[in-house]
């Protein structure tokens, strides 16, 4: 299956639009060369084009298979894995003192985007590898920094999140795995872990899990849980591999998508025991496991981005080659066009694209704000902190939602084709599905930027959020061409802006904030994507006036204009990037107002109905 | 896989909410007994939740195979056929002169949600049966009605419609299989279908096929073509099957979902020709053909009703059962609760109620129009008509489209188990996603409906329906319950009747109407859905007014009242009836006025990008 890319938008994000001087200029990325990221975005591509995409469609037919308690991976995974070991790509943003590249968040977010839509059951193991050794590096005592942070970074070994458990998803108060102290200060570590990505597997002789556990006298609840590092084979103190850690795959799971990607269940401690090193303080594994989960929904958002860009961009190139019917636009003798040419198709591809870069500019900015507060310190650290906070889970779900919804008009673009196996629009709907779920459910999502990140730091957050979008919406009402544009988002910030205001001073303020959590989450994702793409599409008229200034192309002539378009990708670029701001300004910000109404109207008629 | 119905809500449709006493006194329907149609439900429902369900899953794990040119269905699928062949349930609604029920389109729909909501690939095979019949019965000599339409309309043999080829998909005006007539006045058909739903199988004798075909001297284009029957298996004078008809099975589709539902590559008259009988006049073909492609229309919309709601009853069902997390309304010290006690999961639950009501009510509503039409003469039966065919793209277009939604809420529902083939959400989810591509992909729909059935009868039916919208709102504004609801309905209505009225009259007239005929065809879907919920909520008000009278419960005492919804079925349904309109007002109707901005603005940025 080719992996048809959109690297011109990921370059305009990273290299055009985001100040990436300001995060560079720290002595925190001393070594990284800004005239090298373009590079470094070809590199990662070139190889998700490769080996990566290449196993994606036999990874999605064969799948992973479990054997006689072994996981089998597709064919081709193997050497893939290799690839992005050998080129660094499982840590292109990790510490370079353990092997990573040192790369800012907002590159990494390039990368990722390319090998989750390359092959999303390959990329989960990357985030997981370096998420899961990012703890070791964290809360991990020098010892245990020295055994496995390398080894992870580098793609010897893998890592995995172990939290879910039958009783105990969403719920992780309710987990039951137990952790018993050992004299020699290890953990003997027993019960089962379900819905476990990469939890057991061939690819490298060791895998290393990321365990939440309950010591015997610790409180019930969340407060009782602490982190350990469970390894699947024993690690020596020379660093080789000893004995096998009672760790067992007990079956994987069937699933409608990535199916490249083994879903397994594990068992912990059957026989002798799995022995396991506390990470950081007994009891506070669920906080100290929050580095990880956080990491982990932001990399889910760019999945969303990365499965719905791949899918928008095979869609378009089928758009530009399937010939069905006459367009209006053609003559009236003229013989059938390409369904690009259908204003109907039109709309769904712009829609696509739309959503697309929404998207990315919502990941690459989260991803620039991580970077910022990286190079920040003090009250300035705080303020891009807590924009990371409050945007970590509408990234995630808010991509996850419109990233499932492009696969889906992506599909419908391909008419009777799509729903085939013949293109790839099904399988990029089926794996983008899981994303909605995972890592938390969106639902989780939403309740967590209602009930926690909109009141943190005195919602000092969301406030500094209000006045970025106020300011474009001011600094574009004039404009000719984005004007009317930038008042649909101002529409759209009132509505956001009158319920965030009005919601928690009414009496049944809880009850409403929670049922309309995932509405609420929507609205935002909704106000800084649009606030989002008119900065962008700002710029790209910018741009554009500039290249045809060049070129000495009158402005005021639209032929002349438009010839240049057709002749120019630069300035068909720029153009679109316009295009598809005011697109979506006019057909995914409304739904802010719209989404307002029940909040508004005080509608609880999910509380009144008897199921 | 147990489908779970909601046959409650079927039997308010039919029997309490339609005027059915209107149809029912009709010559036509002499010999139907209203006080049965209720055991014709029950009946129905067996054989679905029997037979026809329990093959439902295999039919999707193992598919129809294709081996050494010949189909194979999923195990289960020929005696579950046959259980619904000797029910009469294949053409409950056919004419009993050839063996059908006879029974109104409204109660048809009822047993087709229950069928289709059990196994769509069974399913399909129904209406293409039915619909290859009724274009025998209507269009065909009356030899050909004698030899073929009791043993389709009976199930010894099945039909099929073949229209799509490689490259005339949408545009069925590039057809180009041959049909030239022979001294006998028979035709020999040659060429290729493809994506021929139940083209081959061998769960009966014969497969009679309804085939689009261009004569030699036909003029180029949708006018050139014919309409023929052509057999598998030929039939000799005397009704027994004779040689073959030289129709072979190329192989079938790999797809999403339908597994159990065989896409064929359909090869005619590669060696001695296959025998076509012609139907109606030359050229008349697509004319002809549209009499089974509404009727399939309209069944794919059952379609997208019968997958959501199934879907949905399964997520009630397990939000009934699954314990996590602990709700707000439970006290501190409680346990795990139920996830339906969670109120994001009842605004899920309840969102896909309104959306699956809603369906319901369209596509009865629809079918019952139908029935009116085929009582009424005159004037009166051009008005049914007419609505009719206003609704038969929304049904379409809009059940499948929203019904694919609520799939996706369910699977969310379960949250990560959904994503697993253990639970039946994700089946539901890929089965249903057919639904908005074939029979005319649901963009064909919207430009049916904008194109051609607004400007039908000089615009009579979509000013008919205004009207009945309005009088809805006019009826309920000073209702205390549902009078803010009715105020949502009447918003939506004038933004769309804004619309309907201000853009013919602009300039780019059909550019803007063809661009946005998709959003038009859902601004249409949800102003008559909340319409007719609205018209079932102010019938449950007062049927649930009468049971709380019946049982001296006072009205005024929310105690009371609380504890005869808790105990009383019937109340709870009732009451939910109301509070699923009020969800849909305030949380679909809204997006009435939000498409309605681009369209206001003029807004076609689709056709200003550079793709």
């Amino acid at each position: 299956m080719k992996y048809l890319d959109d690297i011109r938008d990921v370059r305009f994000n990273l290299l055009e639009w985001l100040d990436l001087d300001a995060v560079l200029k720290s002595e925190a990325y001393q070594e990284v060369d800004r005239d090298q990221l373009g590079m470094v975005l070809d590199e990662a591509l070139k190889v998700a084009k490769g080996s990566v995409a290449a196993c994606n469609e036999t990874g999605d037919r064969v799948g992973a298979q479990w054997e006689n308690g072994k996981v089998r991976l597709p064919d081709g995974f193997a050497g893939a894995f290799q690839d992005l070991a050998s080129g660094g790509w499982i840590s292109a943003t990790m510490n370079p003192e353990f092997g990573g590249m040192g790369l800012p968040e907002s590159v990494g977010t390039g990368i990722s985007e390319f090998l989750m839509g390359a092959n999303t059951a390959l990329g989960l193991k990357l985030l997981l590898t370096r998420g899961a050794a990012h703890l070791i590096e964290t809360f991990g005592s020098d010892e245990l920094k020295a055994v496995y942070c390398e080894k992870m970074y580098t793609g010897e070994w893998t890592g995995t999140m172990c939290l879910t458990e039958a009783g105990a998803g969403s719920d992780l108060g309710a987990l039951t795995t137990k952790a018993v102290k050992q004299a020699d200060g290890t953990y003997l570590i027993s019960g089962e872990k379900i819905f476990i990505t990469s939890g057991d597997h061939e690819l490298t002789p060791n895998i290393i899990h990321a365990v939440l556990a309950r010591t015997p006298d610790a409180p019930a609840g969340p407060k009782g849980l602490s982190l350990f590092v469970v390894p699947k084979v024993r690690v020596n103190a020379d660093g080789s591999l000893g004995a096998p850690n009672d760790v067992a795959c007990a079956g994987i799971e069937h699933k409608l998508g990535i199916h490249g990607s083994p879903t397994c269940s594990l068992v912990f401690g059957t026989n002798d025991g799995s022995q396991g090193f506390l990470l950081g303080q007994e009891g506070q594994g669920l906080a100290h496991m929050f580095q990880m989960m956080n990491a982990a929904r932001y990399e889910v958002g760019v999945q969303g981005l990365g499965n719905a860009s791949a899918a928008h961009q095979a869609a378009l190139a089928y758009a530009k080659e399937r010939l069905q019917g006459r367009a209006p636009s053609a003559g009236k003798g003229a013989g059938q066009s390409l369904i690009i040419e259908h204003p109907d198709v039109r709309r769904m591809l712009l829609m696509q694209s739309a959503y697309v870069q929404a998207m990315r500019a919502l990941v690459t900015y989260t991803a620039w704000c991580m970077d910022m507060a990286h190079v920040s310190t003090g009250e300035e650290r705080d303020r891009w902190q807590g924009l990371v906070e409050l945007f970590t889970p509408v990234s995630k779900a808010w991509c996850s939602d419109w990233g499932f919804r492009v696969t889906e008009w992506a599909l419908q673009t391909f008419g009777g084709y799509g729903y085939t196996m013949e293109y790839p629009a099904e399988q990029y709907l089926r794996d983008c599905k899981i994303a909605s779920i995972y890592e938390g459910t969106n639902g989780i999502q939403a309740l967590d930027l209602v009930g926690r990140k909109f009141r943190m730091q005195d919602g000092r957050p969301v406030k500094a959020l209000m006045g970025l979008v106020g300011a474009t919406v001011k600094s574009l009402a004039a404009d000719p061409v984005l004007g009317p544009s930038a008042r649909q988002l101002g529409d759209a910030a009132k509505a956001l802006g009158a319920v965030l205001q009005e919601i928690p001073a009414r009496e049944n303020a809880a009850l409403l904030l929670g049922l309309n959590a995932v509405p609420l989450l929507d609205m935002v994702g909704h106000v800084v994507a649009g606030h989002l793409l008119l900065q962008q599409a700002a710029l790209a008229q910018g741009k554009l006036a500039a290249l045809l200034q060049e070129r000495s192309v009158d402005a005021g002539n639209p032929a002349a204009v438009r010839a240049l378009l057709a002749e120019s990708r630069e300035a068909a670029f720029y153009q679109n990037k316009v295009q598809t701001a005011i697109h979506f300004a006019h057909r995914g910000l409304p739904l802010v107002a719209a989404q307002a109404v029940a909040l508004q109207a005080g509608e609880t008629a999910p509380m009144e109905a008897m199921f």
